[in-house]
């Protein structure tokens, strides 16, 4: 894996902190993330201090940096796993790499210590290839290569702007799933990496990403907001609709989502069958969501993922506000973001 | 894995044979082919009599009988590895799976010896997910399902029609990588099964692959010959042009596409470099072939594989055929080989 592309002041690892004491997490990520600037944002909504061992370069951001960025009338809510979002706005790096306290390094399967910074960072530095599909998995690898019959002036791919991660231990399932099988656990190590083609929407979780800031950054966004969220990832739906978000808009400007490597390790949190009691609307609502991000198309003159993220939320809200408030709630969350990114993004922000 | 759906007796095992002596080939395959019923085709430019070991339920084709079915006249030629399409016209089973003559059962990561065939229809016999991708990979695996956000309106899947087999050793590359890179040998096990979205296109192999003849068979066709084939399978695009015809086919009518599991071990075979040296023209075509079916689209009046087929041989001449009377040649094959199917298959044929 060549990373010669990317250097470690590139970087900023992102963590949003829904849980005080940072000690176990941290001292399981220090091989990985010493060497890289980190910016932790904690939950506005958690109280106690935060309890972070020494030895890491990092910035921490709570409610009042929040509220003095984004003043308390915005639409714009941070709480919970939304907190995270705040980190991506005050990133001044080019790339992000996001992964949830309740995550530890995994272990390949001969037993090795897996890099999820090095793996992330080795997607993004090598192009991909929305365009046609290679059976041969990700053939920038050591090792592979294009299969038979792949064009060749397809072959330099594009930039990469966002890869994702999975999951092993605790996969990614929804409440429904993972309460009709509470004991499936996930080991299966799949040893491979893959862009999803052009046009091909997958649900994004933001449990294990990393991308390209400067390309994509303001598609990462905090915009649909369940009425009933809670504080487990099964609870919440906000990382779907962004990572539809990001994906249509990485289609339209011609670049490239992997998925696959790395894996991290998620430890069990929570019970399934008590987040099914809540009223959960995110089954609901997926069938909505789907079919609205495969058919919607942005114009040419959307050049920019700003102006992506603005058209999306003009056609949100005609196409999917009627049926529901909370898409005309997000879509104002996206015209607001946009503000936002370009007020701080700019520099003239107070931070 | 639940087979309960595919029985032995609906499945051949067709196998395009280039070399007399299936020796050593049938050996090693016995514990696998033993209990289905085997077509062999003998390539008709194949002289010498083929060895085969006993102990295998198998029906012989050769020149005579192909000759009888198809006629002197034809458009369609059989040589080299186009004789295995004689076999998928002759089957009357719904399934078929096709493994090339220098590939021998894989091991897997623990060293037990891969089932292809097992695994095929295993691919077969569970749904497809070709219009959401799921993360995690074939949900219907054991200890797999659907990611978070998956709509549960799509976790029915659709009937797949076709699963793509891997190769370990040598990977499928084309002449010119495998001459760059001469000592490159695949041992990366990926231990994943995938359906390939619905409309993105992808380089389809013949070396091992499986598909319901019912569904799609006709869309399986020895249509584009290369003015200077040889007889290795890079030096071949037979089956580039025919995986095109049949993701188009399966993407208008709603069937899936599996790529992955189950690998087998390709053997060594042949000089690139000398195959580099005839005049290739597989790397031109692909760069006119790709772009048109990626965009070709069929009316909703064709609804069957034989409809498709048809519809897509018109498209093939007009649009391509100026450019090269390979095309032509190709887009008289399509027609001719549904004719063909309809004839052979209706039970009219004299076999």
């Amino acid at each position: 894996m060549s990373l010669a592309n990317i250097k470690d002041s590139e970087v900023d690892i992102v963590i949003g902190v829904l849980h005080s004491d940072l000690t176990s997490f941290m001292n399981e990520w220090r091989p990985i993330f010493s060497r890289f600037h980190l910016i932790i944002v904690k939950d506005p909504d958690l109280k106690e201090e935060l309890r972070i061992p020494e030895g890491f370069n990092i910035d921490v951001y709570s409610k009042s940096h929040i509220d003095r960025v984004v003043g308390s009338s915005s639409s714009i809510v941070f709480s919970g796993y939304s907190c995270r979002y705040f980190g991506f706005l005050v990133s001044r790096k080019k790339y992000i790499v996001s992964i949830d306290d309740d995550c530890i390094p995994a272990k390949d399967s001969k037993g090795f210590l897996i890099d999820a910074v090095a793996q992330h960072l080795a997607n993004l530095a090598t192009p991909a290839t929305p365009f046609f599909f290679n059976t041969l998995y990700d053939p920038y690898r050591e090792g592979a290569d294009f299969v038979r019959g792949y064009p060749f002036s397809l072959r330099s791919g594009v930039t990469c702007a966002l890869s994702c991660g999975l999951w092993l231990n605790l996969a990614d399932l929804d409440a429904p799933t993972q309460a009709l099988k509470p004991a499936q656990r996930n080991s299966r190590y799949v040893d491979a990496v893959m862009t999803i083609p052009s046009r091909a929407m997958m649900p994004i979780s933001g449990i294990n990403i990393a991308f390209d800031r400067e390309a994509v950054g303001p598609a990462l966004l905090p915009a649909l907001k369940l009425a009933g969220e809670g504080n487990l990832r099964w609870e919440t739906m906000e990382d779907i609709w962004s990572g539809m978000c990001v994906k249509v808009v990485c289609d339209h400007l011609g670049l490239g989502v992997k998925s696959g490597l790395p894996y991290v390790w998620r430890k069990d949190r929570g019970s399934a069958i008590e987040s099914l009691k809540k009223e959960w609307e995110g089954v609901k609502l997926t069938e909505e969501i789907v079919p609205f991000f495969q058919q919607v198309r942005l114009p040419q003159t959307a050049a920019t993922t700003e102006d992506c993220i603005l058209e999306m939320a003009t056609t949100v809200k005609q196409q999917l506000g009627p049926s529901d408030p909370v898409f005309t709630r997000a879509a104002e969350a996206m015209v607001e973001w946009v503000k936002l990114w370009k007020a701080v993004g700019s520099g003239s922000s107070p931070l």
